[in-house]
């Protein structure tokens, strides 16, 4: 058995890890109490690390992710470099030879093995070198700043993303696992629009980290879905300098599970302008990829988005995008629930005004679910959505101004 | 050779066809200028007419279309039965009853064969077949009213579509085809969702109907998208009545396609909340197949539509979600341009200021064309998509209220 228990300062709690951020101009907009969020940060460790990671499905896959890929199969690293504003995507060549050249101005400032780069910005700008290197010369390489990296990731993220699980094991040794996250639109199953840095100080074996990341990433951050477009710039890494001599195969799949999902959750109630998350489990299927079609189709339905923006319990949408998914239904064996409430069935198709204020004040809580029961067969898949607000237009209308 | 010629007042140009409409208490909307438009209305022809029809492929087909799919392979009509505001959608067998009842009624009051019905509007709800057959006391079977059919079938529509042309061979000889259609949101390739009744007295074969309007769908309603969503309604029916003696196979297809063009065009500006209609062109895939699936996700994308919204030259949300099609690409190969201007290349990838603003010029248009060339092979295909607005989700999110 163990014990995971969310602890405060995210990052700082790793053994053998610092992070800091700092502001070289890129990001100019102040926050509401006038401070001025870093635009470049890093996370180190004192050790090498292990380190797997997941990436975008984006055939343009950034210049970043190119970097990290021409490194041999098992690689150690102990040093990511993260920059805000910039994406470093559709840059060719100049964008990877870019990050060499930036890695060779670090490496006279601190200890480099097999540095990583990880960007998120606009698409198609060279990265400012000569800017970013300035942060250099200002970082704290032995600072624990885990709150201001968290902030300095953010792009047009309303609120850092920084989580951190102490988990106790029964012969009482201990190890951490802490991430930092940042991603608010262009969200979609398949990898949301995000980066994302999970460090752990756990003595995890190679194989396990690579195994227990695939399974924590399929039910988070693949379920969920803000826009359903998929970025350049995707990245999960997870980092294990083994600090603590400790580890529990269940009990890290657990945490990093865990610490996954919340992040997802987080990310999806920040979706651009949205105001509520949504479940949509379409169970019943004649099997999982069936559903999954559907609950894919349904979280990004622009019409059932806008539907859920005005908490119109148009259940209509629902049938009518379930229809679309191109799976096998039938309109008399379909039931669909909005939480415990039965909303439509073959029987009672009709809502009637009794259960449509009750519909209305389930779609009202800030989180609810939505079931669709297909009446066929075990299939099940279950991911998650937001609405879609005017907020959501403004943000992406005005995303580069 | 041929002569194509676009004539004033729709359908009632056509010989031996008859329409009309009536409001019985389902629109309750009046106009700016105080006029209130029908809500149910016919088409009707003196003389048996061939039909020929396209129907949504949502897997819930709302009950007219499981009416229509009753009667035998190569069946005559002389009527179809219109209705707005009710899509009799997810209604069940007793949806089907339903319009058999009305036909009972109806066929009192005029000569009925084969008779079909279309519906749109809401999903879920049985037609008010009482309400709805006040309407039979009060047509003028014999009139000739397009303009009032064409208003009593819109629902979001912001203006109706109807469209004649008078087609004149090289004998002197002449025949009409003319159409109505609804359709402003819930539009995507693969059949928008969208009424249409096209409707003509050529001598046209059966065959030729069905051959001709296969390509002109294929070439016009299954390539917009407003919002990615398809119905449970989604119809295109063409009935002849021969009653020209007039025809010509190349004349008619022409005519044919320019109608479906020139409606799917309307659609599209209309779409819910739109500003302007944009084509997206790409070509240089690998195949036809390719280059279709990356045009519609171009067509379908929010980060797309909003920058168009937003009048922002963002090419690097173009270039991510021709990357996240999941199609061959390659950055180096991509070039993209807006109307006739470069705006990425290999060679040319940051827009500099003096092509920002010409860029901006051209998003600035009511209707411009993206062009994208993977320069791979002579794969290509067009879908047409419009923006997305602040409108389109007030007028969503405000549907049924």
């Amino acid at each position: 058995m163990f014990q995971i228990l969310s602890i405060k300062n995210g990052l700082d709690n790793v053994q053998g890890f610092f992070s800091d951020s700092y502001n070289v101009g890129l990001r100019t907009k102040k926050n509401d109490d006038g401070s001025l969020d870093g635009d470049v940060a890093f996370i180190r460790s004192n050790e090498p690390c292990d380190v797997v990671a997941r990436f975008t499905t984006n055939r343009f896959a950034a210049a970043p992710i190119k970097h990290f890929q021409r490194y041999d199969e098992g690689f150690q690293t102990n040093f990511i470099l993260i920059n805000a504003k910039n994406a470093n995507a559709m840059t060719g060549a100049k964008g990877i030879e870019d990050i060499d050249i930036l890695f060779d101005k670090l490496k006279i400032k601190t200890n480099l093995h097999n540095p990583i780069m990880s960007s998120t910005g606009v698409i198609g700008y060279r990265l400012p070198i000569h800017k970013l290197a300035n942060a250099f010369d200002n970082f704290d390489f032995d600072a624990k700043h885990s709150e201001k990296t968290a902030r300095a990731i953010m792009t047009t993220d309303s609120f850092k993303k920084e989580i951190c699980f102490k988990i106790t094991l029964d012969d009482g040794n201990s190890f951490h696992i802490a991430a930092i996250a940042k991603g608010a639109g262009m969200i979609n199953p398949a990898m949301a629009t995000m980066l994302c840095f999970i460090i752990t100080d756990a003595d995890i074996p190679r194989d396990d980290m690579d195994e227990l990341l695939g399974i924590a990433v399929e039910s988070s951050f693949n379920r969920i879905s803000v826009d359903g477009d998929t970025s350049t710039n995707d990245t999960v890494l997870l980092l294990a300098n083994k600090t603590s001599g400790a580890y529990d195969k269940d009990a890290f799949k657990e945490a990093l599970k865990k610490i996954t999902f919340e992040l997802a959750m987080m990310i999806l109630r920040d979706g651009e302008g949205a105001t509520k998350v949504v479940a949509f489990e379409v169970n019943g299927a004649t099997n999982d990829e069936e559903a999954k079609k559907a609950s894919i189709l349904l979280s990004n339905s622009l019409l059932v988005k806008t539907a859920l923006f005005g908490e119109d319990p148009n259940w209509g949408r629902i049938a009518s995008t379930i229809g679309a998914s191109g799976i096998e239904c039938d309109e008399d064996k379909l039931v669909i629930y909005y939480d415990n409430l039965l909303i439509y069935s073959g029987e009672q198709r009709e809502l009637d005004k009794e259960r449509e204020e009750k519909a209305y004040k389930i779609m009202k809580q800030d989180s609810f679910k939505i079931t669709c029961n297909l009446g066929l067969g075990n299939g099940s898949y279950t991911c998650y959505g937001c609405d879609l607000s005017y907020d959501y237009v403004k943000i992406n209308a005005e995303y580069r101004t």
